[in-house]
């Protein structure tokens, strides 16, 4: 079966695009655990952080970097957010396709799960 | 008030250091809220992400592969672990020199805080 990221990269599944580039994707969750939640994906199919490689690392590098830029965007940099990347079972990984949660605009509570 | 994580990384505070480089510092959390519970930082003070510059992103990228590496050595790449970056109050950020959480070892809840 076809990854649901891939095929929200190649707009054969919509969604609520923030941002796009030539090598990532950013979009508001479907299912908000924050009023501002949102997603950052590569458009490179990775399915877990485990398969990162110090030449990908960049890569992630920008997603961040992106990730802090759209939280400004949405007027949350000063009141704060979180970044969120989880790997598989015991990280509560949904898709296996890497992606960066951001959430904000509510206090986010300690632990993160 | 000196950082505390620049004196941890100038070892004028003691920490349980995992990994180090010149760029680079990992040692587990004081206060764990997982089996497994470390923090990477970069040695260079970094308030927070909205700090972050398209230049440094590289080495945010670097950190997530550090942290990538580590969670293998600590044998929870395959039952999985999360990554958490908090920014400012609602993030929940308790010191202001960047950091990368790694937690695993449990299953770690949804929302993430």
């Amino acid at each position: 079966m076809a990854c649901l990221f891939c095929q929200i990269a190649e707009k054969k599944i919509p969604s609520d695009i923030m941002y796009e580039d030539e090598s990532m994707l950013a979009f508001r969750d479907i299912d908000p655990q924050a009023p501002t939640h949102f997603l950052v994906i590569p458009k490179e199919h990775i399915e877990t952080l485990n398969d990162l490689t110090p030449e990908k690392s960049s890569l992630i590098g920008d997603m961040v970097n992106r990730a802090r830029e759209l939280a400004g965007e949405e007027g949350i940099s000063e009141s704060g957010y979180r970044m969120v990347m989880n790997c598989n079972r015991d990280g509560g990984q949904a898709v296996f396709h890497i992606h960066l949660h951001l959430l904000g605009g509510r206090s986010l509570g300690w632990p993160p799960g």
